[in-house]
């Protein structure tokens, strides 16, 4: 099933309309359209400023789901007649009533490594469509991309162990529907929310709750039933009543009972208690008992330090269930990407700060990756204008003592041309496509930006002409001769 | 415009079918389907363990919503087809085709103060129904209630000052629907999020961006163009370039001029750098200039905290806009709220854990409040079984050598039927009656439970019963009679 399926058919878990965005993109758009600027054409970039979890990295995610809204995204009868009562001007909701996104959207490929400063995405349209859809874009994008970077970063810790996602119940509410899509993209292999399975294609995972056995006199009988009833795929919750003297043994006893059916019991969950030493001591009793082919799997608030603590304590784990840890992209919730203007009206333009590092990069650009002679990521992406075609010396983008001269080095363009007059330029991306790619691309990164503490700085430097155009506008600006 | 409007309405934002569960949700139901016990009614709990931001108490949020919700609860074409697909049972498949939720809700009223243990909703109804709803109940319930919290955690710190949430751009996806409308359940005032303001009936409130300022070749005829359009509501974004050499004298102007006109400018807003400096500057020279009924708005990662301080520092702050750590409920960014088993086949049901603070209550539950003489709370509810209609003696939940005489205190019962059948027992509550209970209910808390340092433990205990039965109950299974 590829992402097209979720977008075209009308039964998608979430309509977005034109007002699911902030007031003040609608109350300037009604300016621009009174002042007759609603043909100028802008451009805009998606960038961020830190790399969530203090990691090395960020997984750029969203993007297709950006685009199906996109191509959809229209003001229906309630949003006119809302805007109606809040006093907009009827030319402009006549306006609204037509609206589409007719833009241009030059981004990084979804599922790529991607890194402060340097655009992710740029959009050229004009001023209101431009506008009306940052909300949205930011909503999408910020929030995809924390979150395949978190499952990315417990896809590290597990290695070729199994990562699945359990976290629905703890993730903001319908927030969850995307998450679960974006941890595939970091890595994750399989959901329990049968939801996004059927609409992601995302293979759907699910064992047992306490609940099942609570609801039988007795866990044994729980078990047994479940065993019957589940042959192919029965994986046992242990941890109910008492893990080494009841739920082990119980399982041990179905595990016996199905071998004499010619059937395998698939697994044991734990879900609380010590991890490490309970599924030591579950793997000896299983061993003992001739079922070493029983898988055993554990949950219960992990992240990537707790997943990598247990297996440097050499816990026998075969699969980690992850939730509220994934799901919510614990301990930042949140990525603060921005998407600042940076043309207009034929000029480049900037926002000012009392920092250089808050300065926006004027003008339409693009970012080229630096490749080493082994075609693995040299550790650098440079931004520079758009109609340049290589880089020659690149700069730091804040200290201006800092410069680094790039040479002969082999250089990959980042941002393509995804989506023409509101229309996609090729046919959606499938999701296992999209995770394939990541994964790929995350193997050309050196294993120093990948570590959990203090990772590599990954550089982001700006041409010759790019950074003598921004501090020319900055002297501008200072001079008052804005 | 009420809440039913949003659910009895076709185009609402998030479409849920019976799939938004997690798989084995589905996979036990249809273990219960094929052993026949589909109609065994169950007795579930709503309550979480521990407070979120380390606060003395949480608002309970949600409620409407997941009410609404229920009562459309079907399974679509399209979850029936992926279930096949995934190899249910045909038979049990005819029973998803006509499934309904036709349980029975008893709650705690929408917007009530709540503290951990004890039950805040608990859910009768058939076992396989009650599974189904429990990851779709769980994420509306545990998501509003920890931003509910939140928000009224930044209202107390704003006081009377106006409180606005910003925050869906950086809200987890479309989580940031009802993060809006939990908030302001908590006390926010208005929102920038278009959409949730129709759909829920929320004030909505926008200003400009730096987009705009940048799109004109100066500020001041950025500010002139919108002061122009939007005469009656007008707050200029001074930190464009310079605050206080630019944006506030061009603001000045601007507010002179529209006097000129029998204008007035209604307010400007601060959006980075020292706005504790900036507000008393920017207030300073508003007045100078005889503008002192310009209000000063500001916003910036703000949380209670910083609201706090900045108005110790008396900074002449009018109106704080929240964003990215209101709709993700900063730090905690989850609220860990389980759903358990009490009662089924005519017997209590607990899970034991190794730590008795994880063992469950049995029975069918009720909560009663006690207030003091002064009608404010005491500060402690007692759980009791339903049965009981007053309480003598409250235990602590955990600690066997804490009692508490309760004697002739003045109780209410927390846990009234919302739903039967199937359906509400009563019209839906509009966000603003329950928005008003909440604050009502707020003022009846003692002050000492509402700080943000250490705050009051507000204490939850047991009925003699409750507790006798809890413990016959551990012994009986420590015994493995179960």
């Amino acid at each position: 099933m590829t992402n097209r399926d979720s977008y075209t058919r009308s039964d998608n878990l979430i309509h977005f309309t034109g007002t699911y965005t902030d007031m003040y993109q609608l109350t300037m758009a009604q300016v621009y359209f009174l002042k007759g600027q609603n043909e100028d054409s802008a451009v805009f970039d998606y960038f961020f400023r830190k790399l969530p979890f203090d990691g090395g990295y960020a997984i750029f995610a969203g993007l297709e789901d950006l685009l199906g809204v996109l191509e959809s995204l229209r003001f229906d009868q309630r949003d006119l007649e809302f805007l109606k009562e809040k006093g907009f001007d009827a030319r402009f909701l006549r306006y609204l009533k037509d609206f589409r996104f007719r833009g241009s959207i030059y981004s990084s490929q979804e599922g790529d490594m991607v890194f402060p400063t340097r655009p992710v995405l740029r959009v050229e349209a004009s001023l209101i469509e431009a506008q009306i859809i940052e909300t949205l874009l930011l909503n999408i994008l910020n929030f995809q991309t924390l979150i395949a970077t978190k499952a990315s970063r417990m896809k590290l810790a597990t290695g070729d162990r199994k990562l699945i996602d359990f976290g629905l119940r703890r993730a903001q509410g319908a927030g969850g529907y995307y998450a679960s899509r974006a941890a595939v993209i970091g890595g994750v292999e399989a959901t329990s929310n049968v939801r996004v399975g059927r609409d992601f294609g995302i293979p759907v995972s699910g064992t047992m709750a306490h609940s099942f056995i609570q609801s039988y006199d007795d866990e044994l009988s729980a078990f047994r039933d479940f065993a019957e009833s589940r042959p192919d795929d029965c994986v046992l919750l242990v941890d109910t009543y008492n893990t080494l003297e009841s739920g082990i043994p119980n399982a041990i006893r179905i595990g016996k009972e199905m071998e004499a059916r010619d059937q395998r019991l698939k697994g044991i969950r734990l879900d609380s208690g010590d991890l490490a030493y309970l599924s030591k001591k579950a793997r000896n009793m299983l061993d003992r008992a001739g079922l070493d082919y029983v898988k055993i799997a554990v949950s219960n608030q992990l992240d990537e330090n707790l997943i990598k603590s247990l297996l440097q304590q050499d816990a026998p784990i075969d699969l980690f269930g992850v939730g509220t840890k994934l799901v919510i992209g614990h301990p930042d919730a949140a990525l603060d990407g921005v998407y600042k203007l940076a043309f207009i009206h034929g000029k480049p333009r900037i926002k000012l700060s009392e920092s250089i590092t808050k300065v926006t990069l004027p003008h339409r650009k693009q970012v080229f990756r630096l490749f080493n002679d082994e075609g693995n990521f040299m550790g650098a992406d440079a931004v520079a204008l758009a109609e340049e075609s290589a880089i020659n010396t690149m700069h730091h983008p804040f200290d201006p003592l800092k410069s680094l001269v790039v040479g002969e080095c082999r250089s990959e363009p980042l941002l393509h041309k995804v989506m023409e007059n509101g229309e996609r330029v090729s046919e959606p991306c499938t999701l296992n496509d999209i995770s394939s790619y990541s994964r790929g691309r995350l193997k050309k990164l050196p294993q120093e930006y990948k570590r959990f503490e203090n990772p590599h700085i990954y550089k982001v430097g700006l041409s010759d002409r790019l950074k003598e155009e921004r501090d020319k506008l900055i002297e501008q600006y200072k001079k008052g001769t804005k």
